[in-house]
């Protein structure tokens, strides 16, 4: 029997820590071909590139493993991946990461992590994107591997529900025993920026974005409180935004 | 009595026609704040702008209205409005577009107009995210003005759920007349793409991302038929992005 085709991405850039650790734990799972961006593309969302052109070449960052370096977003990845790399062969499996910091709650729609997963599930593949609450760009993953590889192995035993993918956010080190794995539902909260304004040496104003994660949920079933107890956070995620159960409400305000 | 604020923002750009055509019709429904880029913003999704400075200037593009534009994407334009132009002032209503080209289906995760009203509904602000389908740049937007004023009045009189927002596309002029409003769900769709490679003067490959809408729906209660059938069509959107009647199944493979 063939190994597993296993895709991998990020969104820190095929430089970081995170994807080596990743890459090397699932290089012992299946056939792995790495496309990642060339630089960090944190906070990308799910972004394409559509008014500029894309460069994709060929690196040797990860010993005897296909890997390519993309200029785009981690969607361009994935979709160069899919539709010009593969082609007629599809990946087994995607995983994102893993990222250099939390994407639990609201920050899934800023996350170029989960955006690669997410695109993953679009085109049927299934798809996790892993973070670790540490943004230290040498942050320690070794307690988290045994985690990353059982869920992984799951998945590529079992697969996932069509259109869904995985967010899987982890505690950092420093948090204290892993209390196991909690799937669960995304968390209300939302960001609250407070703009950093500075001068250029020129005269110029410009502006350094920062803010604060404002929690607005009270649920013991969510990413959020998992996190917090230290249990590793699992939500099935997809992307369907349609607000169902506002339908008839709105429909009787503006089609009459 | 006051009138309310409206913030207009886009993902074309504060030089684009769809936006011109927006901020002239709210206008006349109340005091309007612009906060727009400075350059085309298509297809950025929900990113935001965390590794990088941003720029914002106030300009002139709209006589006697207060309007700015922004280095950054879509969404950093809410963010800065929010929390460095209006600080402890809320908009009453988010208009964001008109959109030239169309936002129905999966496209909303790639869609900064619908960003944009996304991170207005985010927010608690009552948002609306307007597409014409029609990707030219001089656009004809007359056939639409009615629509969109009739339910930007509608969302200023009874609001909006909390943390929904109304993704409105319209048919192009040449599709016929209008048969009226359907308020409906995103349809399930996918693009597949077919990447362009060309080379550069210097020998070097790059691509350009084009691709095809595959619709994989056969609904006819959902954005894509309401296209198809020429009304426009109103799906109420959010960002809880759980696929929450997976939850149970997942958890039996992976808290086990």
């Amino acid at each position: 029997m063939s190994k597993p085709l296993i895709l991998v991405t990020n969104d820190d850039g095929i430089n970081s820590k995170g994807i080596r650790i990743l890459v090397n734990l699932v290089n012992t799972l299946g056939e792995v071909l790495v496309v990642a961006p060339d630089s960090p593309q944190s906070g990308m969302g799910h972004a394409i590139t559509v008014g500029n052109t894309l460069r994709l070449y060929k690196t040797k960052v990860f010993n005897g493993i296909e890997s390519y370096q993309c200029s785009g977003t981690p969607v361009d990845c994935v979709k160069l991946a899919k539709h010009h790399i593969l082609k007629e062969r599809k990946p087994d499996l995607l995983v994102s990461g893993i990222n250099h910091g939390t994407n639990t709650s609201i920050s899934i729609v800023y996350s170029g992590t989960m955006a690669a997963a997410l695109e993953g599930a679009i085109n049927d593949i299934p798809s996790i994107g892993f973070s670790l609450c540490d943004y230290s760009a040498d942050a320690d993953f070794s307690h988290t591997l045994e985690y990353v590889k059982r869920i992984t192995a799951q998945v590529l035993e079992t697969g996932l529900p069509a259109g869904v993918a995985l967010n899987v956010n982890m505690p950092a080190v420093n948090s204290g025993a892993i209390n196991g794995i909690k799937v669960c539902r995304q968390a209300r909260a939302r960001w609250q920026e407070a703009f950093d304004e500075r001068v250029d040496p020129y005269g110029g104003k410009y502006f350094w974005m920062a803010g604060d994660f404002h929690y607005l949920d009270n649920g013991e079933d969510n990413d959020v409180w998992a996190i917090k107890n230290n249990f590793i956070s699992v939500v099935p995620t997809q992307c369907d935004m349609t607000s169902h159960e506002t339908i008839q409400d709105i429909r009787g305000k503006l089609e009459g």
